[in-house]
């Protein structure tokens, strides 16, 4: 049976969830009083130092679903997102408008591939 | 090969759908008649009931995608999570606002880890 | 460690991404200019498409997370749905409505079981 390591646990989640070779977790800006184009690149910056964190690295990711909270932002997150993305080694990605609440503009669900810890 | 076991399946969908050490399932409330407060309560309630199916329990939760159908029930819905949340064993969150029809109030996308069945 | 497989890779994402014996992707009609019930009928023959070209097949799907542009083609999604998911083998599924931008009216996020590649 796979041991499941958590990352930043709070009484109401955890930042990042591994279960065997799969980590999931979920990001939204940690600032929210920044501007759509400031939360997009915030949270890009704070998935590559979860990845960091993990043992992982962007061509490692597999899967980003991303909820903004206004579509007609998709030009700002593709343009920061293109420039982002691995080339060669991108994750399917879905993008959908959902309500997010108060000032957040995104928030991004990821899967993406670590070792499994040998460590004990 | 992981083998692929199925909880409840129906025309439409299975109720759980297991692989490997992944168990996969989505959970809205049995009675949608209910208010928001009920319907949360009975999800969660839903979700152990689950779990104790495929010989799981909340500390073993990986991730759930939570759809609230108003975001303005999300102080009802962090009020009841909270308490029931494992503490020091929480799973990552997502929490947005969806259409999801009806008297439906919140739908939550689950994924656990699960022992490998070794019985044939 | 698991090798990470892509199918379909473009500067912004993959078609397929396969980690282990899951596989993920998100499929989209190739033809926005579809009306939904052609829409819907598109997006399950890709899913059949990627399934043939991963090795895997429909009773080998395991979760189907559906967002709609409208839930009011919840009847079409169910009648088409329906006649496509093999009997005894479904999935487990979410339907909500999410916002998908121009002509788009569904969006499927999959995830299926693969076998693990043992070619080098």
């Amino acid at each position: 049976m796979s041991p499941i390591r958590r990352l930043g646990t709070s009484r109401r989640w955890a930042d990042v969830v591994i279960h065997g070779e799969t980590a999931y977790w979920v990001e939204v800006a940690d600032d929210l009083s920044l501007d759509t184009h400031g939360q997009i690149a915030a949270v890009l910056q704070q998935i590559d130092a979860t990845l960091l964190a993990i043992g992982s690295d962007r061509t490692r990711i597999l899967q980003v679903l991303i909820h903004l909270a206004d579509l007609s932002d998709g030009a700002t997150l593709d343009r920061l997102w293109d420039a982002w993305v691995p080339e060669g080694h991108p994750p399917v990605r879905a993008r959908v408008q959902s309500g997010l609440g108060g000032n957040c503009r995104v928030e991004m669900v990821v899967t993406a591939a670590v070792d499994v810890e040998t460590r004990s």
